[in-house]
């Protein structure tokens, strides 16, 4: 997996036209450049500096203490390890290839590219200062976005792994779960079984899974109260699991059934359907090429025109070893997402498409399904939810 | 623990005379400022605002979703949810409290206070352009170190804790390990240990712990292989473990006795008292306002005055929620360690030492023990090793 990063790397080196690519680590342990885990796997601990260069050649400068470590991995042509300053190797290095650009890991938009600390980047700056390599300084969004986005088959069948784990726990919840229970008591079924998989949650355990049940203001980040589960109300999960480091990321949402009701009231279905259609309209225009923002507002638009609220986030985001992937963003042009929701998309990425709405006297009706952009157009990763499941 | 972190952030704030510090957070899951766990304890989506002021007050500004999730806790005098951009929130609170200093996380010497990246100081930049906050910009490394460094009573007895438990499973190696293991059986049997205890290894598994037989090119931050403990050789194991967030790091020797061998030869004695006596040298020597560089020249040059090669790293280095905590170092003027050396050390921190020499027929021989400043000088938290260990 991380030799098919390592390959993949160099490919897009050249399709991209960047000479060099560099990455700044120190003291893994305390703050991690989220790309290590792609092309090294491992920490480090003193200032390194990983330069991947077009022409194929792979350096590593780092702390004598860490070189045998990274000898043993054999992924560089080189290993310089340095006792008092990484300098002269470093400047060595830059002046022998000489690169017209060298990406470093900064990026406003794309967190998963935004690996270099402020720090470290003075720290750079020092070591190359009365040379001109400074000026060359070019962000590698692109490129660690299209590392990141464009999965492998393996990739995709872990997340598919994920994918199929979340599910099968959330079939159990309409015969395990009972009017009465709180969120909380939901949770802990649920982190329940996830730990009879052996598995972690794909965020942090507290808010994964997040449960929202009957009216309420709560945003979706927040964890699961003591709050009940009402006859009447509807009732929302978002949850996930890392299969071998690839997430899911998942939601479905389900009606507490009145005492001998047989079904949900019709406001409750009008809602459910419109998000199915929501969903359905959004997949159908998926397709390497266009836009995010062309995506989210298929269905942003829809709702609303069906006498809703928009939602107040994007529709979907990509999804990988990371639940929230870095890169295009199936978002409106709001100030906060930058220019991630007029990336064009690209075969290979797998995205969520998470609309919802909200109905006054129920809760929040959502769905979360995972899908992959093909060549072609998309498929679905999830066995979309297309019937809202109910509870007794 | 949180509570008393953030009544220290106040104080830290009077006592530098620093008007406002900042965290800027993201995308927690992806990269998280490693001191969001002492002042949050949680992570946070969007681009997010911690605001600090010398005046007591508190202020978080953040996207909508985390809100609910934030009043919770109950920390801020304020909570700003935003959709679309924090900028007039954050530019709101600035200009009514007009800070003379902003004090941001980034430290090119001290990771623990590097939290800020390069691409979420540019959308800093970006939200306050068209004022002159940028100009007021200062490093908050010194109130991180300190904050980190200053431990309370019950930082102390977590790390007691994570001591005794690491010290327990080391009285375990001379009965149960023998001449023909593997480093990596060693490194199993510690592994297995640790986990009948319920607990995190202090730094990445593969190395933690770090076993290290015979003669060797082998530097201190590599995992354990397949080589075997022969007779005549000395071994050392690194390792620690975290007890309720609070980390260990302790390495301790062993010899292996020859068979009818009843003591280690006059070398490895030699060595091995040599590093004894330049810990207790180093000890004694600390105190609050003595300057790190100070403490590793004492140890150094006791190791070379006896015809031992230097060693090739800092004798010492503070220990909290990381095993490697920021801050003043105990450590030579190597250009690496920037200004680490020089930083006067204070009552509260607690410290590995750990020197270490090569001898050349039989390896390594290394101590690493844990003490704490105190108001007159320094005390023992680790129960010093004074004998070889010896394996029959």
């Amino acid at each position: 997996m991380q030799q098919e990063k390592i390959t993949q790397t160099l490919k897009l080196l050249n399709e991209l036209d960047i000479d060099c690519w560099m990455i700044v680590e120190k003291e893994s342990e305390i703050l991690s450049d989220p790309v290590i885990d792609f092309v090294l796997g491992t920490g480090l601990v003193w200032l390194s500096f990983l330069l991947f260069f077009k022409s194929g050649e792979k350096y590593a400068i780092l702390g004598n203490l860490d070189k045998e470590k990274i000898d043993r991995m054999n992924i560089f042509d080189a290993v310089y390890p340095y006792m008092n300053s990484p300098r002269e190797d470093l400047l060595g290095i830059l002046k022998k290839h000489n690169p017209r650009q060298i990406a470093l890991n900064y990026s406003s938009d794309s967190p998963t590219a935004d690996g270099l600390t402020y720090g470290k980047y003075l720290s750079l700056i020092g070591l190359l200062k009365d040379s001109d390599f400074e000026k060359r300084f070019i962000s590698s969004e692109t490129l660690i976005s299209k590392l990141r986005g464009r999965k492998s088959k393996e990739e995709i069948s872990r997340i598919k792994k994920a994918i199929e784990v979340t599910l099968n726990i959330y079939s159990k919840i309409s015969t395990h779960i009972k009017p009465g229970f709180s969120e909380k008591q939901v949770a802990a079924f649920i982190g329940q079984e996830r730990e009879n998989f052996g598995l972690q949650p794909s965020w942090e355990a507290e808010q994964c899974p997040s449960v929202f049940t009957g009216p309420q203001e709560s945003g979706a980040h927040s964890g699961p109260t003591n709050k009940r589960l009402e006859r009447g109300h509807v009732f929302n999960i978002d949850f996930g699991v890392i299969y071998e480091q690839y997430c899911s990321d998942l939601q479905r949402t389900w009606y507490i059934l009145e005492e001998n009701q047989q079904d949900p009231p019709p406001v409750v279905i009008q809602g459910f359907v419109t998000i199915v259609e929501s969903i359905r309209r959004a997949f159908e225009a998926l397709k390497p090429g266009v836009q995010g923002i062309e995506i989210d507002r298929i269905a942003r638009e829809y709702i609303t025109s069906k006498g809703y609220d928009e939602y107040p986030h994007a529709l979907g985001h990509q999804v990988g070893r990371s639940s929230h992937d870095g890169g295009a963003l199936l978002a409106p042009d709001w100030e906060r997402y930058g220019k991630l929701p007029f990336i064009p998309l690209e075969a290979g990425q797998v995205f969520t498409i998470e609309p919802r709405l909200y109905l006054e006297n129920h809760g929040v009706v959502t769905i979360e399904e995972m899908v992959l952009i093909t060549p072609e157009g998309s498929e679905w990763l999830s066995d979309p939810q297309t019937e809202i499941y109910l509870i007794k």
